[in-house]
């Protein structure tokens, strides 16, 4: 069975690594990448691959996550979309795409992959009717 | 008891009645604006006293239903937000606030009393912690 | 702006004439029938207009709320649905249908008004993406 | 058919009066009270007969109404709660009961009515399985 | 402690071993079988034992994954249902059981097992009241 | 990245070092205790560091899980909670706090996992407005 594959963007090495193990522990290939503008480049040219978004809010590269989801929302727009940040996410109320949730830095790796698997689940269940 | 009151935006006239009426006999104060540069207007003066926004998604005056929710989250982050709408909604995904709910027309006064009073709730329960 | 039709099947006169009034003041068209086999006629003929099903379970005439749920389903996937009994409804988990509720006699018109508005804003919202 | 239950704990009369206006309107049967002691006498000699309770928080007669619906959870542990406050509910996290609601004064009819139906059709729908 | 033990219903050879890998590392006990026909007789023999079923939909052996969960349901009415499926679940909304989750595949095993817990812990909740 | 942190009370030892492996596994850092004094006092002197609570209804030490929570929810009104029970949980409705889960046991590690970052991702995206 191949996996599904999440885009991952998160500009801190670290907090990348520990990210991208725990998804790929949990059985998602990950395309991690640390530049807003290189996550819409993937967008535009994977969409049709992608099972789901994990994106810090707060990114380098002329954009954030904000505009990526949405972005990501415009091109498939039942697609699973998790945000995290460590300074709050004070803008989601207003700027957040529908269905999406915030994780806060830091976080278990066990809380971002029950997110993302939840909403992809939630994805999966309403594509059928 | 003073009444709740919500912004209702709405150009067609005779839907805008019917959703004035079935919001009035509910127990709100309604705000009927036709124009969408009237809503930011009002957003900008009253928006303390608001307990919610219901808004068609195309409007005449210079924006949408998208910009006015927004405008209304920048302002009160938890602001309940109903779209309304006639030719579906397929943007939502991706230009709609987290947390509201589209409204299809032909709707029933119900409906839409039902849907504004379910989130204003949900509000009134999050607030508290 | 013309109003949302729901079928409602219901064999018990009173009971009838106590739904119809309530879904009728909430806005919602009702074609009313007391047979289970003139509800699947209707789904046959008139599925397309219709926005929800409102059936008892226990029904004369050849079959009873279960299946007219699941032929609603199989020509809409989406159709709102709710249930009403006054003997429980034990066998909801297994032959109910997914995102159905069920409304226990004796109720309050608004409990019934509610719950139907309430599936058919998800439908509403769900068909967006 | 006859109609559901309720139990409304309120002291001011006004506010009363419109919340049972509500109530009635929607087809509820409403046991109006005004004292926390009565309200407790209420529930230890008519829980069998109640869908649903509608209780203020602050009250006078020795008691609150944290403790009325913890005491109505104890008789009848899938009873609908509604608080209804208009000083905040900061408590509620420690203090109210599970699947319970707030509703924030001033109110409008409509939400009251919505908040306790959406609770009664959960309650129904939870008791098949 | 004693692990809760899950019907685990699947034809594909790599994908039951996908799946029963995830399910074990998670925690739980996983009866494995292929046919339809043993998959009822799992259910008729051991239901009491049971926490869980997740089944594929298309399946050899005279029956589906429609019928197991029926099956599985009629025996122990808040049993948690996860579907699998790599053709999509276009039947899910009429036949499909109430509560009940779609995973599409190719899935993470993290998927899958974020699925059943969470309708584990939503039955657990619920049994209380 | 450093791990968020749960208080986890549990008085069998085997039990407690299967949950305290799985929230570890997870990326939670574990305060392990198995009396109900020993917690209220990491309570009072550690709360501002905790990230959620998962403890046994039944315990040793003068008092019992309901006590510990609604302590904890007094001093962090959004603190995720999550109980674990081997009896049942008859009291949860009348003694629980709101947006708390049952886990019954025996229960698989994923699902005290999944229970409790469910929470964390709700009370993370909730914090936002």
């Amino acid at each position: 069975m191949p996996e599904p594959i999440v885009l991952l963007v998160e500009d801190e090495p670290l907090v990348l690594l520990v990210a991208q193990d725990a998804l790929e522990a949990g059985g998602y290939t990950v395309l991690p990448v640390q530049l807003a503008s290189e996550a819409l480049k993937v967008l535009d040219t994977r969409i049709a691959e992608l099972s789901g978004v994990v994106t810090d809010i707060r990114l380098p590269g002329g954009s954030d996550g904000w505009a990526i989801a949405r972005h990501a929302r415009e091109l498939k727009p039942d697609l699973p979309v998790v945000y995290t940040t460590s300074d709050g996410a004070a803008d989601w109320p207003a700027r957040g795409v529908p269905n999406s949730v915030v994780v806060q830095k830091p976080y278990a790796g066990a809380q971002l992959l029950t997110a993302l698997s939840t909403l992809v689940t939630k994805a999966d269940t309403n594509r059928t009717n």
